[in-house]
Parts: C-alpha cells; structure tokens; sequence
C-alpha cells in the first residue's frame, strides 16, 4: 500500500461521512477506534474477508473517518474523532451512542494478545 | 397508495437512519420538512423524476424518519422529528447542522402558492 490519500477537514462531505456510517462493519470499526489509540490492521477481527475488511478500512480512510499509516509491511488505523468533531459537530457522539444502545457492529473487535 | 407501513421507534435501526440520510436529494427533503409541518407530496420540488422523488420519499419513510398520510388522492409527510430525537439523541441536530454548513441537498424546495 501506498501512502493512502486521506481528505482534509474542508474536503470531507457529510453524504461521504453518512455512507461511510451506514454499514455494521465499519460502525463495528469505529466503535473498536473509539476507544483510543491506534490499532495495527491486524489486530482487527471482523467476520469478513481480509479483502473486504481492507475495503471497509478504504471506505472509512475515504470519507475521512479514519486515518491509515502504513510503517514497513504494517498498516495502522486511528479514528480522526478531533477532525470529525470539528467538521461534523455531534455526529460521532450520536452515532456512537446510537450504536451502542442498539449494539451496532459488536461482530468486530480485536484480537487478543496470543492470537496475533 | 395504501396507507402505509412505518416502523416504530422500536424497530428503526441505526444503519437505515444512516443509509436513509446519506444521499443529498433525501437530506434535501429532510431539511425542508424540518422548517415544520406536514408538506403535500404535490408540494415538493426536487430535480429529479416523480418516480425518483417517490422512491426517495420511501426510503425516508422506511427508516422511520417521516411519517406519510394519505388522505383521499393526496399524500402528505412529515419529519418524525420528536421520534428521531427519542431514538437517536443528537443525530438529526449533528446532520441538519452539517447539511446547512455545506448546503446538501438545497437543489429541493417548496413549490410557490402559484405553481400549485
């Protein structure tokens, strides 16, 4: 992977932003990444395929959800939660409290220490 | 049209509200009707076709996000505004603010009195 092109705060739309948020898995993603830092790509579980976990990951980086770095053979991911806040103001909160009253993406989490 | 079905707050679920709102002709018609009460479908104004505008309109009611009545050959919608706070607190408030920073949506109207 290259280094993946990722929108500026002025570059982000709100339609890119919903459609990005409009699907279990990468709510499940984002709800994984809101609980702080940033996490390697593989310690990612998800119940899809590697290939279509990596388009859930380009949709999210697309939308200017998250950010990805890659480092050697390891790519990483964080939640942009400062630019969203700014950009979109409430509209992580209420995303993320919607999903966790209604356990949105709760397929999705990361692997434990021994697994990887 | 039959009198059609709409969800309850119960059944409306995170990822139709989100999907619901992700497309500018249908966040149009969100904002218009969140200037307050119930618009005759005749009302709307949106570039697109009749059939479009009708799909757009199902989508919304669909996901719970208005309500629509028929009453003799006319139909009518409004916001489920009260609903939508009760489900997602702060999801409508975050996405109409945005939709307004950045004008999505503002190719649909209101019909004037003359054109009626």
């Amino acid at each position: 992977m290259k280094q993946a092109r990722h929108p500026s705060v002025d570059e982000m739309t709100l339609v890119a932003a919903m459609a990005a948020l409009s699907d279990p898995i990468r709510i499940g993603l984002v709800r994984v990444l809101s609980r702080g830092g940033e996490r390697g790509w593989g310690e990612l579980r998800a119940p899809v395929a590697k290939s279509t976990l990596s388009h859930h990951l380009k949709v999210l980086r697309d939308a200017g959800i998250t950010r990805t770095r890659q480092e050697g053979i390891r790519c990483y991911v964080e939640l942009r939660r400062a630019d969203l806040d700014l950009r979109f103001p409430g509209l992580l909160d209420a995303v993320l409290a919607a999903a966790d009253g209604e356990d949105v993406g709760d397929q999705v989490g990361l692997a434990r220490e021994g697994d990887r």
